[in-house]
């Protein structure tokens, strides 16, 4: 009755990434570690360009999309921002099962199937499967935020630039 | 050299969805319009459980999941919250290509492979593909967040609550 095992899903992708981030190594690990000079374009196919109307009133878009160059996941890692352990879950690295990546980004201009954002922390070439527009009122929590173990990340002394630790070759 | 096609990824769930909302129709469209006793469980598989280690730390989960009852995308849509037509990436609609739901949940205790959350907006059943830990320095823009059509939807006699128009039958 309930289903108690992993499957897999077939999820069509709508774009790709064109960023100046050729490499995960010196690629900002989150969009509030890059900055506005740090723009490049999300290039829909044109399929799906008219799934765009409307988009451009908005200021802040969320990108869904896939770690490509991730080869394999694993369950505990020590993540960018820290020395210790944690379950791949309590952290955004990259190595989980889904491959699964999100990020809010500014969105500035919107021309045809390309929309024009800053702030990137996503490599050239990246497979994007959605785009939804960011609102506060969905996706921010009105109650007060505990954010555990990040919390205390200030005392390591963690790193906001990927340094390649979860590429295939530095297993 | 550049992909310039969809093209179909294939990404494992990590577990399931349990809520009291089995049908489309009467559940909450956003978790905002849901609330404290709308509770239920995230039960990831057990192979992924030690994925799961320190979340308990957090308030507040980003919880990825397949609008699993869509079987058909649509680029224009009319959403519950407004009579206008708009891109489906202009909306959270989910008659989207991917198919893909987002919703930030509180979450109230991690019990061995079991999340308990809140503020369900999620049909009984969804497949997960992700879980992450929600960080405000990460996810929530420091800029002014301007959100397009949704400003005006008040003027609409929108809904907050699903009236199953993207189910099959109401095509």
């Amino acid at each position: 009755m309930h289903t108690s095992k992993s499957e897999t899903l077939n999820i069509p992708t709508i774009g790709v990434v064109r960023s100046t981030f050729a490499d995960a190594a010196g690629t900002p690990i989150q969009p509030s570690f890059s900055n506005k000079t740090c723009s490049g374009q999300i290039e829909l196919f044109k399929e799906y360009e008219a799934g765009l109307k409307d988009l451009d009133g908005f200021s802040h878009i969320a990108v869904f999309y896939l770690f490509h160059k991730i080869t394999e996941s694993k369950l505990v890692v020590t993540p960018f921002l820290d020395k210790r352990p944690h379950g791949i879950f309590a952290t955004r690295s990259p190595a989980r099962p889904s491959r699964l990546g999100f990020s809010v980004l500014p969105l500035l201009q919107v021309v045809e199937n390309v929309l024009h954002v800053s702030h990137l922390d996503i490599l050239d070439g990246t497979p994007v499967l959605d785009i939804k527009p960011f609102v506060p009122e969905f996706d921010v929590p009105r109650e007060p935020v505990s954010i555990g173990w990040y919390e205390t990340r200030a005392l390591a002394d963690g790193t906001t630039i990927d340094d390649g630790r979860f590429l295939p070759s530095k297993k």
